[in-house]
């Protein structure tokens, strides 16, 4: 029954575009996860069969001796009971006739939030969905920053810790809020980028720190909760998705899973914009990846009057007669996030205020911009824009050097981009669309990241948002068999090129900083 | 190189008989341990290699990817390292390149005594042997009495965390003696009864005590120690050898492994002595199996001066010209112990003083004894013979009670053999050998045994006294794999015969209590 029925996500309507139908593909997995209860009548043990509980419990469910537990319970339920698999290892005998509940929860690992959803298993349903900081940001708020300290003398047993704990109180919270017992829980599916899988498993991560940046593993890893220090949900495992190299991690292979990449024939690219730029390019089933160190602007950080995507940032930004922005929840302005840097800085771009090279125009091209914005000042040298003041809120402004951050940010995902392109033999008219994953991929205004030269000159249409991919695929890698072989078939199939010292990259690279000549999509 | 060599252990001598390799047989089992390591040199990463460092050490191994382990200590070795498996499974990966030690211990356990044996498993040598009392015997000393407290509340858990505390004790010091690391041990075998089995695994053994006794699992068990609370070894896994039924256990699949009954074409019986006295008869490689109720008195409890066999127990009776009577170390009589107890009864049954139907004769028949035992005295109203008095050591008499034990015990024994043979169409004339298991079978006298009716009648040469074969087989299943298929095989392959109930057996029964005429081996 399960195996004929489709897998419902709320982010479904988002993975599978109309074209993608048209293509003939499935549109979603089919349910059936590695968990399943199954009802058995076992005859009673006689003289004539003195066989043992276990013996004829197998025979009943049809099944091999495979690491089977004994079954205890069987003559408390006068023989009819439930068993409950996990693949091939029979880990509970129920003395119910009755379906248990069968639950398992999906893990989204970032490097700034966790999420955590609980899925009923037989229904593919969600149940409930909790979201904490990582705890591990006390340390940092990137990537590099927790290598360094998991190099620090217990640095990594203690990042384990922060970690598990976390999961942990997500795991509660979920089960409360669905009104579940810690039995209920049979398996916990998670992604992330290596260094939080690594973390998580309390494996070292030092190397993916260096050159030649191979992590510790690649492979998918199953273990029982208990073992990575979750000892509260006796039944529960850990299955972690494997990566693809070390930055190139569970998170991307999930969210490539989402999206069903590989099973369109036409040309696509798949973004995934942060600090680390994750860029994927599928020609033909064929996979092409690599990563590119973008920097912190996507994420406002280092940006002069940057702050993260919450309450208060500027988000977007519109230079019309008048100058026109709005921040997060419409609360008084407080700063400006990484869209809110996009979108200002693709505006001057218009208006020819900003030049191909990054550079500020003089004060003749800056009378074009409303009044109010029109006064070019300097701060600490540096000449910048005034885009909010007043009102309740800070003054938030845009430097010269802001839209270097931005050029750098762009410039490092593009490029990555093209190289790809250029190694697929894949031209900029060949691409049928490009996903843009992750929290920054769904905020950002896909004109500016045209304008600015982020993407490759295309229609609007062919550039999709997808949202939170990673934490879908997770789920689905959860809910259907399916899904989990093309996660461990895609992890494998990824070719990965190295960036790092690439002279292809850096000439890519230089070129393109610049931003497009206005009306265009530039290189 | 180690699938060449063969077993040695202490025992061999006593289960091949020179008749058996007459018959073209192999003499032991070949070497081959489940757990074994391997030196391995990884290629380091680089930019043109990033797989991850379990991908290429995998691959140097020549492994497929399976619940393995992260391996951490690769880059500190160097990438030159030492892989050890249990079975198919990466457990442990060693930043040296000589071969680590690689130790498993078997177990025997019994209900009174516990005995482990520490193994190189490289070299299969004995290093040590440690045995303890069974903690649990303060519940009662044979099976019923720990199935009644198992029965009650907490008993079991109780009942386990015995087992479990003797076992981790004995590990210990046997890891001490041997000088070796908590790190080294790989694997611990388990053999005893069903009862000790399940109890060990803490499931319950409450069926096993009522009809149709069918234990709780009959197949073999591997569970990590800290499982079944032994947290100290953490590499270390348990293996339970399978059983065949309630009442016969892995103890008596490890015995017919280690004589490796199966192997010889001609018929064979195979009886462990206890309490409960387990019989297998073999014949052309098929195997037949039952157990018989022989209450205690082969293990010198319910006899008026009965003890276990220890310092002091007369376990040899003669009666010549004069009485003659030995005790176990030479010390002053204080009771009478199994062996005992089937001498003095074999002695005055051969004088005709004790008769076919086990009633003492009269005061003429008497007279031919000796003196000192002539004296045909009465306690608690039964006649007795006194075979020892004073000389420090205590009054020890044999009374007709006694006696009517003994017919009990070796009646019980002597039937089931005769219902195997009934059932197999095996004939006395046709057995080959009676292969005599345990520490009491080890003890007793042939020619009593013989002369008492205990074995079908035949020569006393076909009789073998095998010692501890359980102990052994554990040991054998621990070395060698082919010894642990045998296990396997033999456990599925014994047809159980059910005596409970059985009129076949009551008739043999009534007939086996008779003592055989003088001069015959009786029925």
């Amino acid at each position: 029954v399960a195996g004929d029925a489709v897998v419902e996500v709320p982010v479904a309507s988002m993975l599978v575009s109309p074209a993608i139908a048209e293509e003939g593909k499935a549109e979603g997995y089919a349910l059936g996860p590695e968990v399943r209860s199954q009802a058995v009548s076992v005859p009673a043990p006689s003289l004539s069969d003195q066989r043992s509980d276990l013996d004829r419990l197998l025979e009943a469910a049809d099944a091999e001796p495979h690491c089977a537990i004994p079954p205890q319970v069987l003559r408390e339920a006068r023989f009819s009971v439930t068993l409950v698999w996990v693949a091939e290892s029979l880990v509970r005998v129920l003395p119910v006739t009755q379906p248990p509940p069968l639950l398992g929860a999906a893990f989204d690992i970032g490097t700034t939030t966790v999420v955590g959803t609980l899925f009923d298993l037989r229904s593919g349903r969600q149940l409930a969905v909790e979201s904490r900081l990582n705890p591990q940001s006390v340390h940092g708020a990137d990537v590099l920053s927790r290598l360094s300290f998991a190099a620090q003398e217990n640095g990594r047993a203690v990042l384990q810790r922060e970690m598990v704990a976390c999961l942990s109180e997500i795991i509660f919270c979920l089960l409360r809020e669905a009104g579940a017992g810690r039995q209920d829980l049979y398996e916990v599916v998670a992604v992330g980028n290596q260094v939080m899988t690594h973390l998580l498993l309390g494996v070292s991560p030092d190397a993916i720190g260096r050159s030649p940046f191979a992590p510790a593993f690649g492979t998918p890893f199953t273990v029982p909760l208990s073992e990575i220090g979750l000892p509260g949900w006796p039944h529960g495992r850990l299955y972690v998705v494997p990566g693809v190299a070390g930055y190139v991690g569970a998170d991307i292979v999930a969210g490539l899973v989402a999206t069903r990449l590989r099973d369109v024939r036409r040309p696509q690219l798949f973004i995934d914009l942060g600090t680390n730029g994750e860029v994927v390019l599928c020609r033909d089933g064929k996979l092409y990846g690599c990563a590119a160190a973008a920097g912190p602007a996507f994420e406002g950080a280092e940006i002069t009057c940057g702050m993260r995507a919450t309450a208060g940032a500027i988000d977007y930004v519109r230079i019309g007669e008048d100058l026109e922005v709005s921040t997060i929840r419409g609360s008084p302005p407080l700063g400006l996030c990484g869209s809110g840097l996009l979108d200002a800085t693709a505006e001057l771009v218009r208006h020819g205020v900003v030049g191909s090279a990054g550079r500020f125009g003089d004060e003749r091209e800056s009378a074009r911009l409303p009044a109010r914005l029109a006064a070019r000042l300097a701060f600490d040298d540096q000449p910048y824009f005034l885009l909010a003041e007043g009102d309740g809120g800070a003054r938030v402004m845009l430097t010269q050097g802001d839209v270097r951050q931005l050029q750098l940010a762009k410039g490092a995902v593009r490029a990555a981009a093209e190289v790809l392109m250029e190694r697929a033999g894949v031209g900029v008219g060949d691409l049928w669309r490009v996903v843009l994953a992750g929290a920054f991929g769904s905020f950002l205004n896909k004109d500016s990241a045209l304008a600015v030269g982020l993407l490759p000159p295309m229609e609007r249409d062919k550039v999709q948002s997808v949202g939170n991919v990673a934490g879908a695929g997770a789920g689905l890698v959860l809910i259907s068999s399916e899904a989990r072989r093309a996660a461990l078939t895609v992890a494998r199939q990824v070719e990965y090129v190295e960036l790092s010292g690439s002279a292809e990259f850096e000439a890519a690279f230089v070129k393109a900083m610049a931003f497009p000549a206005v009306g265009k999509g530039g290189m």
